[in-house]
């Protein structure tokens, strides 16, 4: 019997997509970052919906500190609302776990959920807690975006320039449960970016998926890709630009600007505080991605970023 | 160290939600059916939040059918919306599974989520499916109620009158994955019930949880209390009354009408094609349940209904 480990997580989720329809009030369906919704026709905003899970032993150790999982459970969704360019409301926290879970791990996810949360001026709302076999948190997000405004995946076209936020790679040593979500990015980006994603499976296959969605190629620069302090360090069997091109976890934002508008964008970028962003490639028209820049010993074919199944 | 289980779950989500702060936009936080929140001032409709885990060997046994586990995982939630007396618009699946999982137990679970999702008119628009040691789904629902209209837990006073929809006890035979919530009766009481809750964790503690609301007390008449078929079948060791007052997951609507409307609603309600709703008691001032009517061996005091922790 085909199980869901035969099939491929890309796979499976198209494949349960296809058994969904969608209403009037749904402008984006499964596929992207958020869901964009909206309840009511004279409204001036989209809203914004998605999830995420963090569990352990898959997307935390069992060491890992109580407030760091809080933390990344709520930073997961609101990197979802960044990479769509919206301003997060609302959050929900379904928390599962063993009865002799120590109060003081509740006490700690909690405090580090609700710190990040209230960064941004959102509320945590509501939620469950139950028992389980393994601590698990399932955050829910609901932000908003100026109506038609969102960025999606899909909307990326030839000659659009690539830029990605931060540095890339080896996020695994730390920086997955203590990223910052590019809330304040995405919101500088919402009317000015043409497609955007944020970077959780890899940069090679998060851009495959804005390419995927955008029908496009691109001629990435494996020169210009910023390198993180900890892919640098990296002493295993990873390059540094291998960790850069196929880590998850890394949050950061994977966005296209178009041609006439990226150096004035960039140019105002540069004068305020947000994170740095670098160019890093070009879309073409023609599908597939050209690399151009070079470094030993990688094999481009055999990349590939992490999937669950 | 003190851990989940000694807290015990009611005051564990008392403890967790002190440590919350709201911002302007909601309405009502944690500790109802839903979170009542507004995006915009001027809306005419208020949003509903909630979210619901299903987890196996806790909310479903390994050899379920897989669409009653997607229908249980959209019902509960849906369940929560028909509480506050609201519609239901969309929905997101958080479904972590082993990897060994077959494809058609995704497949039916899907099958059964969307069947009951669209039944509604509202829309699948999001989630995700990631690696886990055992199958859980967490869904979360988003509702629209007419602005102020929600129906909380906290509306209940002296002299109301208290119902509840369909029969009692026993779901754990088999209407806990089957049950249809109660949308339509929800909406239908939109504009006219003081207080409600959905009947998940025994029709007693969630009487008390709306009387805590409330800050009331109520007469409770065990002779008036509706039995389900499988509570006056149960052979075991709980009367069916028993089963009635604390089995969970019946996921019926627990209601108060103020006393001067109560015969012109109850009168209209006949009338329509939705599930029979039976009167059971009535509010008063005072705290505590009074009970009238008798049943030979049961200890009132020693009853409870289902709690995690």
């Amino acid at each position: 019997m085909q199980c869901l480990s035969d099939i491929g997580e890309i796979s499976l989720i198209k494949h349960l997509c296809s058994k969904l329809s969608m209403g009037s009030n749904v402008k984006t369906g499964p596929g992207d970052d958020c869901a964009v919704v909206t309840a009511e026709n004279n409204s001036k905003l989209d809203i914004l919906l998605t999830s995420d899970p963090v569990t352990q032993n898959i997307h935390f150790m069992p060491d890992a500190d109580p407030e760091a999982i809080g933390h990344k459970a709520v930073g997961r969704v609101l990197s979802d609302i960044a990479a769509m360019g919206g301003n997060p409301l609302w959050v929900l926290l379904n928390t599962s776990a063993p009865k002799e879970t120590p109060l003081n791990t509740a006490d700690g996810i909690i405090k580090g959920a609700a710190a990040l949360t209230e960064k941004f001026g959102a509320s945590i709302v509501g939620g469950d807690i139950s028992e389980g076999p393994t601590l698990s948190i399932n955050a829910f997000a609901v932000g908003q975006v100026s109506k038609g405004k969102a960025i999606l995946r899909s909307g990326a076209s030839d000659g659009d320039v690539i830029f990605v936020t931060g540095t890339l790679g080896n996020s695994i040593k730390g920086k997955h449960i203590s990223f910052i979500p590019r809330i304040e990015e995405g919101l500088y980006l919402q009317r000015k970016a043409s497609s955007g994603i944020d970077v959780t499976d890899g940069l090679l296959m998060d851009l495959k998926r804005i390419l995927e969605a955008s029908n496009a190629g691109a001629t990435l620069d494996l020169n210009a890709i910023p390198l993180s302090r900890d892919a640098l360090d990296a002493k295993d069997d990873k390059t540094p630009i291998e960790h850069a091109l196929t880590d998850g976890e890394d949050f950061e934002l994977l966005f296209t600007l178009p041609k006439q508008v990226k150096d004035s964008v960039i140019s105002e970028w540069n004068k305020t505080s947000l994170a740095s962003c670098t160019e890093i490639g070009t879309i073409k028209a023609s599908p597939g991605i050209e690399y151009i820049g070079s470094y030993d010993s990688i094999d481009l074919e055999k990349l590939s970023g992490y999937l669950h199944f």
